[in-house]
């Protein structure tokens, strides 16, 4: 597939908890140099970034955020929520996000994934929330819909989501982590599917992109553990903002599709000692869940921000007095919402 | 895995349309010599089945079903139907459901497929209908449930049903194979995945598996359309059963699953000769989905032959003027549910 109309439309954002980049950005230099960048340096990382030459990039530090959304909201981005900041200075269509302890995945034949072609791919192409397709996505080169698929259903609908995974080690929780500690995925899945309307998933912020005109407010950093720490295991801002994503996307009846592509992730983190952290979100994901299946936005919600704006809502009428942590995602979803159209509307600053 | 202890547990179940099935049976032998085998001769079928020597099964013929159900009752054993007269008269626990022109497939790493050991395992392990898991099914050797994948649903509910999927020739509509004559599927997709609850799907019973005892009576013959034949894409008989089980297995809190196991399909048939027959079920469609899409059953309805009778109801009630075959099909359902009731406590008479 030819990237080439639309690289210019694409904005890779990675979020650096860690200082030295030279590895990571090394290894993606031949798919990474046709793009623009923006890297958010976790606003809690003392160290200097070490960035490679070479790359059309702007950085963002603790000061730039600070100038952008003053020093009060700017806590917000912290750890792995830096990558936010990134959506929100973006002005492309396209967001790919990759944490920066994602490197090259190989395919069944060997051959090295671009992640970002098949991440762009999937979103370019229509997803199927409809009616479930048991070919996979049928908008894959050599895949179609199979007999019975409904001939009105084909077209598809709009991809607002792509979710990747991961090789190596894959996203699990630190109870299973810690409870097989050998476990690393080794199996390469070639398939893309889409995610059934009304059907929820634990979305991983580790590998995905996302059409940031279309969707963009509802990938937001709110709900933050107590105990949250610098490992992918022991955060859920993501699972949470993959919920009101999900829900928005049925709502607008946009798509979300998972699957390919991979990244390789190796180890990083301690399982053991993170699962005292961990079951704080374990717990939480029993209320999560069941809310979030139940939610059903009203018909005068017709944007985006609307949408998150309207879960808000929910999420403090009905989960607010369980938790105070409910309370504070719901005061930070509209927040967000405010933020978003303010610098949406106003120019970034970019540090560099 | 050993399926030892299950051995005796399962029925492949065989719709014979071919008289030739030697180069079929052959193939399989490593594989079906292990079990028993219900073959069923498609009552329009005239010449003598060929069938080689060293295979535990029943055969039934014609006269066999007659005998079973009646004369008036066996004409809806006619074409891919006859399959259901084999779903009927087995005791067996699963029922691995096989068409006559699949042969075995090779996975990535050119290893035959076991199909029925892959069945079993599908059918023996957990279903997860109520969140997806992106890592596909957790229950799958080497798999596991991602980061924030709620604890309480980890134990998943009961598999009904296992859907298997088509290398080479794969389950295409004749509109798709005669606009792209030279598509074949050469995409072996290394995953088993639980269709979401809710989420309905074209199940195609060219290569599938199920809980007889569970939800044996939901897989049934009752829409035929005019002008079928005796290619797979001229039927629509398997896709409104699988509406059938799906919506079934909904509502009793079943699972089924999709992907692996692959089998190697051979051509066959003239796709354009098939173009005219098949609109018609093209068309239905357009009715059908949103159809069951809507329906909700009682509570009252607590197994898969209530869930049966109900849904004829309302198709009778909602399709029933839009078309005869719906009615049909409709009088079909209920027919069907009291014919399993009584020949599944009469004993059976195979011939051989």
């Amino acid at each position: 597939m030819s990237l080439s109309i639309k690289d210019h439309e694409i904005d890779i954002v990675i979020g650096a908890l860690r200082s030295d980049l030279t590895s990571f950005m090394s290894e993606w230099r031949p798919i990474f140099s046709r793009f623009h960048l923006i890297i958010v340096k976790d606003p809690d990382l003392k160290e200097e970034l070490k960035i490679p030459e070479g790359f059309n990039l702007d950085v963002y530090k603790k000061p730039d955020i600070d100038c952008v959304v003053g020093t009060s909201t700017s806590t917000i981005f912290s750890g792995y929520s830096c990558r936010y900041f990134g959506y929100l200075v973006s002005r492309k269509k396209y967001i790919i996000s990759m944490d920066d302890d994602c490197y090259l995945a190989k395919d069944n034949k060997g051959i090295l994934v671009d992640a970002v072609a098949q991440h762009i791919t999937k979103l370019t192409t229509p997803a199927t929330p409809f009616f479930f397709n048991t070919l996979y996505d049928p908008f894959t080169e050599g895949a179609d819909f199979v007999r019975g698929y409904p001939f009105s259903l084909r077209s598809g609908v709009q991809c607002a989501l792509s979710c990747g995974l991961w090789l190596n080690l894959a996203d699990y929780d630190a109870p299973t982590q810690a409870l097989k500690p050998e476990e690393r995925n080794s199996r390469y899945v070639d398939a893309v599917l889409t995610v059934p309307a009304r059907s929820l998933m634990p979305i991983s912020g580790i590998n995905i992109a996302f059409n940031r005109e279309v969707i963009g407010p509802a990938l937001l950093p709110s709900l933050r553990l107590g105990g949250e720490g610098k490992f992918r295991w022991e955060t859920m801002e993501d699972i949470w903002s993959g919920m009101c994503v999900k829900v928005a996307c049925d709502h607008l009846g946009l798509g979300v599709k998972t699957g390919m592509p991979y990244v390789w992730r190796n180890d990083r983190g301690d399982a053991i000692a993170s699962l005292r952290k961990e079951w704080e979100g374990v717990k939480l994901m029993e209320e999560v869940v069941p809310f979030f299946q139940s939610v059903r936005l009203p018909r005068e919600a017709t944007t985006t921000e609307d949408c998150v704006a309207e879960v808000a809502n929910v999420v403090k009428e009905q989960l607010g007095s369980k938790d105070p942590i409910f309370a504070r995602a719901a005061k930070a979803m509209v927040d967000w919402v405010m933020l978003w159209k303010s610098v949406g509307s106003s120019t970034s600053s970019p540090g560099a």
